[in-house]
């Protein structure tokens, strides 16, 4: 079994009522990831819903929680319909609770409906001509999970380097060779170094607030994933994201509230 | 009393229970708008929390709201700490759930931190020299709420015309003299037209989710609002928005899900 799923495992008590325990291989420093923490709900709120696909999922961290812990998830249906579902969920862990979750789940491959594009991928040179490294000056527990080949543009911060935009990409898949799917985008969505790293050395970016939008099912292989934060305002900052799968296809785009402490 | 005061007040049943009014001066159709809705049920979540402003806040719209319905407005709050306090909240009509939110609120006045901005406004001509008109083809009965000046670049629509981008931008401020605060900012986040409308004539483009993020306190005057859709895929969309206040400063960051039905 591959670490991810390892890891997001979680056994039913009850009707509506999950239990987990958040690993310690996907910590940031001895905080557990917040994507990771929002793939173990959504593993909870998958069971609970009819509609196989996550559509949008939004996590608010209220507290932070610990890594090793057993926790238990509620999980509240709270409308279904023929095209999407919608529950509420929670992460508690020693009775208190640690994150939200609202999520909306639907059938991407029912989607009927007009098709637009005009955004494209950024321009990126093969994960052979990338950088070998996560980035950042100390590599984190999480970033052990995963193979970066990032963007010799944004790879500054690797070198100790600053740059003028908060911004990082690149090439990105599970260490162990799981293939990306649905669930794991909202993991990888929150995988890279804050993009705000490249900056400056900041102390701790703890998020508050992550949403993700599953916009196609990714094809197997490289993820192409690209973040970056534009307004960096008195310590509160957005960091958006894309993930791109290996046919070129939009997979997710995630935005996060986060806060820079110095 | 100004219409949006009037139309978001909230009278409290009980601790953690509140009722409103859902005014039919907002409709886009004969449907409540999604930023209204959202903006009534923040006046109970204000309430309930110690902080004074909004920071975040997501809602999820699973059925439809009726204009005219008394409803009411739970509120939970998950978690409050020295810098932020998180609350659930729901929109209840008949006892149904019509729309679930969570958000959380801080004081943006007491934020410290970095500073980092490298995102900048539109570039767009004074108010006097944009469009006249909310664009699209039919007036709504919320469009009638606020003052619009089109960009002429993403006006169009309102002359018949179908463009390339999805996007649409202008100056705007309550046609009454209200002026704007964070509040409000998250009615103003869906008070434009749809941008997926300037690429040509679908029937309706419910929003599934939106969520608003609060960057600062706007100055009085016009709004600056700036809206696209990058990826209209089957159906879906996503649609991201800014909103500058009279002063130059990025106020709030806007992003929704919605589906176009045709």
């Amino acid at each position: 079994m591959h670490a991810f799923d390892r890891d997001t495992r979680v056994q039913r008590l009850a009707p509506g009522r999950w239990q987990g325990e958040v690993s310690d291989a996907w910590n940031v420093g001895t905080i557990p990831n917040g994507g990771y923490l929002l793939a173990l709900m959504m593993s909870a709120v998958s069971a609970e819903l009819p509609h196989p696909d996550p559509l949008a999922v939004t996590a608010y961290y209220v507290r932070r929680a610990t890594a090793g812990a057993r926790v238990e998830i509620p999980v509240e249906v709270v409308a279904g319909g023929r095209t999407t579902s919608t529950a509420a969920a929670a992460l508690v862990e020693d009775g208190e609770e640690r994150a939200r979750l609202l999520a909306t789940y639907t059938d991407l491959a029912a989607a009927r409906g007009p098709t637009s594009v005009t955004g494209s991928p950024p321009s990126l040179p093969s994960p052979e001509a990338c950088v070998s490294s996560p980035g950042g000056p100390v590599l984190m527990e999480v970033q052990k999970r995963f193979e970066y080949r990032l963007s010799p543009a944004t790879a500054g911060a690797a070198a100790g380097e600053s740059a003028a935009q908060a911004e990082i990409g690149g090439w990105i898949r599970f260490a162990d060779g799981r293939q990306p799917d649905l669930h794991s985008l909202a993991l990888f969505a929150d995988a890279f170094m804050p993009a705000v790293l490249n900056l400056g050395r900041f102390g701790w970016i703890p998020t508050l607030q992550l949403t993700v939008y599953f916009r196609a099912r990714p094809q197997p292989g490289w993820l192409l994933g690209w973040f970056r934060s534009r307004f960096v305002v008195d310590g509160y900052l957005e960091e958006d994201g894309e993930l791109w799968d290996s046919a070129g296809k939009l997979v997710a785009m995630s935005r996060q509230l986060a806060r820079v402490l110095t």
